[in-house]
């Protein structure tokens, strides 16, 4: 958390993601990374086997008998956690909410035993709501020094979680540095690391290829996973008739191997043997929408709600093993569809927590859908959304450099607290609130230490008004001196006309 | 209109407000001013008094036994104006179904008759959701040089009318400028020039001062003037208990003018005055919310709402007069208030159209406003609003640059064009349809052509890919070629696996 002290004595807390990077009094040292801050909560439940060998950091799977080490294990069987705890005083609940929303499915707490260096958080539609930021290189662009300070860089702004979406080369080398350097839960898409490995070709993928990535990961401390398990041989015909086919990368590339083996996705049938590897870690299903809509026209389609169908029934498996689930969805959403989204999402999978890339309201603004999608994220959020995917300015078009992650980051903390004040979240106002008064007082600086960029907000008024006096102006440059209504609303002496 | 050829050989009519400075064959001479496109319509119509001593150019008011000449009074008596042909051609919609609208009080078609180079266009919630840009000098900065060029900017971008703010020196001739360069409406706050003849003391405003200035700006072509004619006393003690009193630079002038004198507004009392000359000059009445909430604290208060109720009993007095109307609105509301703003608004003004600035869904983000706010405007806009007032990044914060003008009117069309394919106004979505199929077909160059900002769309692409044969290529950077979902589901040669 971070406390933000106004210049009237008061101070407000604001929630905070960026763990020690913006605490002045840490030292960071990349190549050590991290301190483990989770270690000795894990060590303390003793029932996960530490592997010596590797150094003594690396938390092995658990032995079967011990059953699962999962928060919604500990959650169902009436165990309070310190990582709820933990959440329960970051979000201003007392914990046994926390406990209680995990154990009924309503939340994840994304927390591989293997990522002690995250700061648990919770997400669930009881909670604030939190964005994602993709990361990662292509195989045409982008270093892994870079990525690990895109992620530093995107929690810094207030990423809840980052994505690790690496492609090209050095997969595993980049996501150990981005593991154990970020204090948020780090999730992947484990079917690129598998589909490397088989040399790119589709086709070539096999169960023991992806177990093995995945088991990989796990041991590495991946928390969350996407997994296209929904996108079913039977589902893929209903995708021709749409006017953008097949738009997530792991919906395509399943979707061709469907085709080529005529049968049915390997995922699908292998779900069960997945949930035992990953309640062994604690590592949380992200179920993928890999048949989402890639423009507003294939909205809603049969396509997509199908495989919505299936992920329904895969949560119901998943949470039997006690692995925790949250679903991903759209996309491509026109506003008047977005309500429907989320209905249907909660009917259908039982109200696991809501994970949605945006959505986009409209195809037509490229370099803009920062924009575009936050609009709909805003409105998707509200209606119960837990967690919002970031949409940069770049997408469609390019990666993303530090400018374009900064300004999805931004545009989504717009959309997630939007819709914490619509939904009336316990003192998500109140920041709204700290800042109107130090608007209306004129106690610029105030202002712009509460303001989401304070560095942006200085500048914007610094642009034309740059003189240390006008920070205590009753103006500023939009209306001049002479026409500004809030200070002609306090000037004026005399007592209201009434009645 | 604009028509984008694209390299199939289809092509796509967009709505278009730049006028002739986007047509390479029309040489502009800013000294000149445009062509005068409704001259020779108004003058067909032989019911407005051309003042020949003022070159023959200007148009004075009619004579009183003639009626009122207004698109209203016109629309009334079952005629359809060239400039309601005009509309219904812009629109793709019947001229027919224009004159009803306006006839019913529901549009508006701001054109006064002497402002003959603007091209005419509708507001109302049948037609396409229109945006306007807000321009002008304050004391503390800019040059009118400056403000002519950003209205020409802003109607590039897609502005569909300008309000000239100005409040410091030169607000006549700036305004001069503007008009006789301008094809889209220009919107005024006359209580600025007014203030301005009083030495900027709001206690020594008169309506013989007020009126002066409205009839200047009659003569001179303003289509539409914000007067802020329900801020009556007994409102503004509503004020005091608020979080940010009033923010509306009309409102807090008229307030301290009702405080220092004792009395009722008088822009209330001379209300009927107002729209005699109004209607001789066909200008739309833009009935003033200077009452609106400044943060979302205040949203949807008594003040608020007791003041919207007033504009609902002034409308029907305007209608008497044939004066065209509409009615602004906040502001800064949360997402769960917004639409009861706009039910509210149908209700308490009879279905006059709604204009809004934003509203701004959160007040912690100085600096982004033009996101915080294009939230609420495509929410709203969905809902019914026929005009979304943009917000820059700048708002309260300093005077918008250029940049800051076009990120505004960037981020208000997507919300304007996000709340038409909602609402599903006939052909929203072709556009956003013809730029899927670009996309899908890897059609970079027809991409970026259909894209809201084309040059953009193109330099982030070029960023990382800037080579021609990129613009062929079947992928871009974000994922590189081994992981394009769309290029993977086109790829594959054999038949769907199905069932």
């Amino acid at each position: 958390m971070r406390e933000v002290v106004l210049s009237t004595g008061d101070s407000l807390v604001l929630y905070d993601t960026s763990g020690p990077y913006t605490d002045p009094e840490v030292e960071i040292d990349v190549n050590r990374g991290l301190p483990a801050v989770r270690a000795t909560w894990i060590d303390a439940r003793a029932d996960a086997e530490t592997d010596q060998a590797r150094g003594g950091v690396r938390r092995g799977a658990r032995a079967p008998s011990r059953g699962a080490l999962t928060q919604r294990a500990y959650a169902r069987r009436g165990e309070i956690t310190r990582e709820m705890e933990f959440v329960g005083l970051r979000e201003g609940l007392p914990a046994e909410t926390v406990r209680a929303e995990i154990a009924a499915g309503r939340a994840v707490l994304p927390a591989n035993v293997n990522h002690p260096e995250s700061e648990p958080m919770a997400i669930g539609r009881a909670f604030l709501v939190k964005i994602n930021a993709n990361l990662g290189n292509s195989a045409v662009t982008s270093s892994m020094a870079e990525e690990v300070e895109k992620m530093v860089w995107a929690t810094r702004w207030g990423a809840d979680t980052v994505m690790d979406l690496s492609t090209g080369a050095d997969i595993h080398r980049t996501r150990e540095w981005i593991l154990r350097n970020s204090p948020v839960p780090i999730g992947t898409v484990p079917i690129y690391e598998a589909l490397e490995q088989v040399g790119g070709r589709p086709e070539e993928l096999t169960w023991a290829a992806y177990r093995d990535a995945v088991i990989r990961q796990c041991e590495q401390g991946v928390d969350y996973m996407t997994v296209h398990a929904g996108v079913l041989a039977r589902y893929i015909p209903l995708t021709t008739r749409r006017r953008t086919g097949i738009v997530s990368r792991g919906g395509a590339i399943l979707a061709t191997w469907c085709r080529a083996h005529g049968q049915e996705n390997f995922l699908y049938t292998h779900f069960e043997d997945l949930c035992e590897i990953l309640a062994a870690y604690d590592v949380t299903f992200s179920l993928g929408d890999g048949l989402r809509p890639g423009s507003v026209s294939d909205a809603n389609d049969e396509a997509q709600l199908a495989e919505l169908a299936t992920l329904g029934e895969l949560t119901r498996i998943a949470w039997r093993h006690d692995v925790q689930v949250m679903i991903e969805g759209p996309g491509h959403v026109p506003l008047h569809l977005v309500e429907e989204n989320v209905r249907l999402q909660r009917e259908l999978c039982h109200d696991a927590p809501f994970y949605t890339l945006g959505p986009l309201t409209t195809d037509i603004a490229p370099g803009y859908d920062h924009i575009t999608s936050a609009i709909g994220a805003a409105v998707i959020g509200w209606h119960g959304t837990a967690m919002l995917c970031y949409v940069t300015p770049k997408e469609h078009l390019g990666l993303p450099n530090r400018d374009d992650v900064k300004a999805g980051v931004i545009a989504y903390k717009i959309a997630a607290h939007a819709a914490d004040v619509a939904k009336g979240h316990p003192g998500a106002q109140a920041w709204d609130d700290a800042l109107s008064d130090a608007r209306f007082a004129f106690r610029w600086a105030d202002q712009f230490h509460l303001a989401l960029d304070p560095e942006t907000a200085r500048a914007y008024h610094d642009e034309t008004l740059p003189a240390p006096a006008a920070k205590s102006a009753h103006f500023c440059s939009m209306c001049g001196p002479h026409f500004c209504s809030m200070r002609l609303s306090q000037q004026d002496p005399r007592p209201p006309a009434g009645p």
